[in-house]
């Protein structure tokens, strides 16, 4: 594919927001791509989203975004593969481009989660599922991963306290994050004193049910030099959809192809990583992701957590401005944070949580309990 | 954009299908266009639908299907823009397949409509319409279309009898499909005598709420020589999603632009275009959409119905199977039964509805009330 470039980024805050509808709030992330561009409107809108339909009374987020936008009879989608809608839009736009078809195009991410009663998000969440095999039977999404969290512990002997240095890291990460969620630091007798929500994940293993929207501008063209981010690899993968048809519920096999096509594409190995925006829905998530990528064996990931190698200065730095779990999981507007905040870790714009000296970031959405996974890598200059 | 094949097509017919589920609706259709095809496994799947969240609890359709049809590992999305998620999805295949990202793609609409009660279908329709200024407040489709309908026929004189060629002619053409849900021809006696729905829409000028599934399968590499039907224009473009916002109602200024643009790809004039597959999801639409097409002035489509220019033999056959009025109207699948209509006809394999040398051939979805219109133009050859 050829060299396309992040040349504006914009993010709202994660939390409750209920001064704004859907299209406002969509709208805002999109506004503050678009000034930090400064290129005009680019000549396509691509959404991720997966359930505005059901929780906010509105689809056709294309033609809305454009509309509100002011972005008169130009083109606009919206892309859904449950929770890496973000990532899909975003691979949609990239591919949009690389056709010649558009020169340019607006990647938003948006989802509103906290006007619903949380029961009814629950189970819109598990839609993400097979209706026939799982969701109708009552299985949520936090439901799924404690069978695999479950299976992880029983398989590899790790207890449930091994894997608070996941939760912990992301949430002092977030603290200086000041669109993050929680921003908030927790300590392990934290961690090991909060409610359990499902057996063995516990509230604080849990992202939370959030309200935001993150937009990225794709250009062909190349921007001015200090804002050139360019998209190194792009790939997804699918794996089966229900839990129950996979050989191993403890390898993310989309999650390996699709890093082992990206780390291809962009001619380097994981060691050329300077971070990784992982998909931490779940603690057990971001345990497997990390294996999946390749920064470690199976069943070796909460050592890498809790030997500090996930840190900002140690040999990986991933959720570097909180992850999913601090910062917040509006679902299909995670995997555009995740973009923009690699973009702005290679850009040197992360503040208080900056890498230092990374070149290349990676990031990883998750749709389903690993059924639907995109991975891109992004590289400076 | 490159030259990209349909190497085959199928679909399911469009009925009230209990039997079945979403998955396995558009399951069937997918495995049609796969053995059409016979080229084994494409590289990757994209999926129009716009309600399965709300209607059939289901979400995640890419990956799902990709699973169901045991294209194990290879990438799938889902796609929305209301109506015209059919022809999203189609185009988004062929940017990937441009873009050099995969070379072969299958896409699949489909929509399950009756399992849920009408008035939940209703409001899952309404969704395509701004919510904050049209659908939360209780406006359907319906009632929006009759605003449009009753606005015509103010500015142009005609009576609501004008509009009965419409629905006669796709009728008429349904008679012959095996597929088509209503194969029952009417007369003008039927449409004068029939229920109102909303003034002046009446039960003959709606098309009716449907299960449905159809797919076709894209390809870089010229097939066979008799299956040699390649895409020769994609376009799509937006209008303002609530009608209110729009400067004139009667017009569809996302159509007019994509079929301009459509026209300009192809290298050709709408005298060139042998059949049209319109979006007759009302009458009214039906009427706007050869106006902005280019097949009359506006305010003159009636007389294009009644003169019998849209019948099969006369200067621009329109709905040749049925159209969205009697072949039925599965939102998601929509655009693809247009597609696969057009592709069967330019194969010569549209049986007693054949148009007779067609080597051009249109298919125009439309989302919400004009707001998303994406048009494709096949080439025999």
């Amino acid at each position: 594919m050829q060299k396309i470039y992040i040349a504006g980024v914009g993010q709202t805050p994660v939390r409750e927001n209920w001064e704004k509808s859907l299209k406002e709030l969509a709208g805002d992330a999109a506004l503050l791509a678009l000034e930090d561009a400064n290129l005009g409107y680019p000549e396509g809108i691509f959404v991720g989203n997966m359930m505005s339909g059901s929780a906010n009374h509105q689809l056709q987020l294309g033609a809305l975004l454009a509309d509100w936008l002011g972005m008169h009879h130009r083109e606009g989608f919206g892309l859904e593969s449950a929770c890496s809608s973000g990532a899909a839009a975003f691979r949609a736009a990239l591919m949009a481009i690389a056709s010649g078809e558009l020169s340019s195009a607006l990647v938003v991410g948006v989802e509103k989660m906290t006007d619903s009663p949380l029961a009814e998000i629950t189970s819109s969440l598990a839609t993400a599922a097979d209706a026939d095999l799982e969701g109708d039977f009552g299985v949520s999404f936090v439901a799924l991963n404690a069978l695999i969290m479950q299976r992880y512990m029983y398989e590899y002997g790790w207890k449930t306290s091994d894997f608070a240095a996941f939760s912990i890291n992301a949430h002092a990460n977030a603290v200086f994050n000041p669109n993050a969620r929680f921003r908030k630091a927790i300590s392990l007798s934290d961690y090991e004193h909060t409610g359990m929500v499902c057996e063995p994940i516990n509230l604080l293993d849990a992202s939370p049910v959030s309200d935001g929207a993150a937009a990225l501008y794709l250009t062909a063209a190349p921007p001015t030099k200090d804002r050139r981010i360019s998209v190194a690899a792009s790939s997804a993968a699918t794996d089966t959809i229900s839990l129950q048809n996979r050989t191993n519920s403890l390898r993310l096999s989309a999650a390996e192809k699709s890093a082992r096509i990206a780390y291809q594409q962009a001619g380097i190995t994981p060691r050329e990583i300077g971070l990784f925006e992982y998909h931490d829905a779940f603690s057990i998530m971001a345990a497997l992701s990390l294996e999946a990528a390749g920064f470690c064996d199976p069943g070796q990931a909460p050592r890498l957590a809790n030997d500090g190698s996930i840190a900002l200065n140690g040999r990986i730095p991933v959720a570097t401005m909180g992850g999913l779990k601090a910062r917040g999981h509006p679902v299909g507007a995670t995997g555009l944070y995740q973009l923009v905040e690699v973009a702005l870790q290679l850009r040197g714009e992360a503040g208080q949580t900056q890498v230092e000296a990374a070149r290349w970031g990676m990031a990883q959405n998750i749709g389903g309990s690993g059924s639907n996974i995109i991975t891109h890598i992004l590289h400076q200059g």
